[in-house]
Formats: C-alpha cells, structure tokens, sequence
C-alpha cells in the first residue's frame, strides 16, 4: 500500500513536472501511474483481509477507518479524472472548472494516505511493543520510526514541488512555437 | 496540544480570511494566536514529560519523534514570522521573499501537526486495547476514531480555505480607497 498509495502515487502526481512531451502524454501518464497505484492499494487490502477471522473482525481501527475513506476517495478520483480529461464529449470549460478541485483533492487523499500509513506503521509496532515481542528502544523500532519520518519529508517534498509555480516560459518562445 | 496546534493555530491560520481590518491587525492577531498555540503545545509536552520516569524514557515513538520536529518546526516559524514582519528595519523585498516558503513550511507544519495528533490518538487506543482495558469495538474506540476522522476533515478544510484564492476587489473599489 505504500509502494501504490505514496511511491507511485507522488510520481504520478509530479509527472506533469518531469516528464517532456506534450500535454496529452502527461495526462496519459498521469492516468496511467494512478491506476496501477490504486491496482496496487486493492491488491494490499485484498492480501489484508485474506486471514481467517474475515474482513470484519479487523475493521475496527483508526488506520482501517482512514484507509477505506482513502480508497474510496482515490477510486472516485481516479474515475472523475478519466471522465473528465478523457471524455471525448466533454465541454472544455467543464474541464477547467473541474482541475483546482481534482489537484486539491488529489493532494488531499495523498496527504491521508501519508496519515494512513504514518498511523499504520505506529499501530504495528505499538503491538509488538505492548505484547513484548520487540523493545521499546531496539533497531527494528528505529528502522519503523525512522521510515516514518522518512515518509513525512517525502510527502512534503512532493506537495511542494507539484503547487510550486512552474518556470515560465518565454513569450517569444511561446509564440515560435505556435 | 490538539486545542494548541490544531484548533487554535488552525484560526491562526485563517486569521487573513475571516478578520475585517487593517493588515497590520490580521498580522498582529496571526502572531499572537500562533504564539498561544506555540505556548498550550509546549505545556502540553512539559506536562507529558512530568512523570516518574523522566524526559528520555517516554521519548520512543513515532508519534513523540514527530512531535518534537513539529513542536521545533513551529517554534521556528514562528521566530522567523516574528522577524520577517515585525522588525522595523526589514526590507520589503526580503518580506516578500520569505513569505511564500513562510506560508508553505506553516502549512506543512500544521499537516504535520495532524498526523502527530493521529498517530497519537492511534497510540494510546492499540496500547490500551492491546492491554485488554477497552474492547477494539466499543463507544470509547469508536468515539477516538471518530475524533481522529473529524481533525482530519478539519485539517482538510483549514488547508482549503487557507490555499483558495481570495475573493478579488474590484478595481474601483481598490483606487478609491487609495
């Protein structure tokens, strides 16, 4: 779920940064990158709830609750972003009206996903820790905190390179190019 | 150190939205409000670190990590704030400069903020489920998710309306008040 919700997720978000060509291709990209890290999310939930107490019995936490929301935001997302961008028929003002909503909430379920694994990994190790099955203070705890922290830097790295202003190009440029 | 970090530094945050008035009065009631959560968020922490066992043995967790680095990240910005815009001798361009990373890296800290309070609100429910003195579904647990749902809502829609852009004033409207 972090390799699709954070890894491949901040990449599909940045691609209209890294990626040379045309608009068209970005957006392809784009759809393309989000679809497999939503393909990738399913897959992590599906494996989850594969144990034998059924997919109920683990439903109860803060993590799970924040983690189905996320989903279903993303899944909607992914959807409202192919209906609108790729929809032949579809009115172009409709578009543009639609893009700051599908950007903002596009960095929001990214940002709950960060909050749904930050919480995850905490969940886990609070158990191993209260169980006694591992220390308080031992390397695997480091190693859990320190991807933790690790997480939270990406996050920000990302969301402030995608509403950072884009490098302006000049108008002479523009106008060649036409 | 929710009502701190969240509630009032979320007001703080929407200060230049919802207070009529000069901007030096939005400014002044931004600093003030920041600097009362800066104040209830170290308190919070002074009356964490009271226990038997002293300053380092609490200090562990993911949620206690980030928190530090929040609590340091706020107390920073808020330093920087303070001299960006209220030291007299300041050149403007320098103001101007700052203020884009100062908004960003304020934002960032508040999102940090919500994922410290949900990791530690995650904490204490899986150690004292985990312990066996509450049931995983029961009004306590589901209250708790229910708190950590709604301050991510909250945070969400602090971050909205702090990045939409603002109602623009007619131009009229702007050289008749020059």
């Amino acid at each position: 779920m972090v390799i699709g919700f954070i890894l491949i997720s901040g990449e599909a978000i940045l691609v209209h940064r890294w990626l040379p060509g045309s608009r068209n291709l970005k957006k392809s990209v784009h759809l393309c990158l989000q679809g497999l890290a939503l393909a990738c999310g399913v897959f992590g939930i599906w494996t989850k709830f594969q144990g034998q107490d059924g997919v109920v019995a683990n439903f109860y936490s803060l993590h799970s609750w924040m983690g189905l929301i996320c989903v279903s935001m993303f899944g909607a997302q992914w959807l409202v972003g192919f209906l609108s961008f790729w929809h032949k028929g579809e009115v172009r003002t409709t578009r543009v009206r639609v893009l700051p909503w599908h950007v903002f909430l596009g960095l929001y379920t990214y940002g709950l996903a960060l909050v749904t694994a930050e919480t995850g990994l905490l969940e886990k190790l609070t158990f191993l820790q209260t169980k006694g099955n591992i220390l308080k203070r031992s390397t695997e705890s480091a190693i859990v905190n320190g991807l933790g922290l690790g997480l939270a830097l990406l996050g920000g790295a990302v969301i402030l390179v995608a509403v950072s202003p884009k490098h302006q190009i000049p108008k002479s440029k523009i106008m060649y190019s036409k």
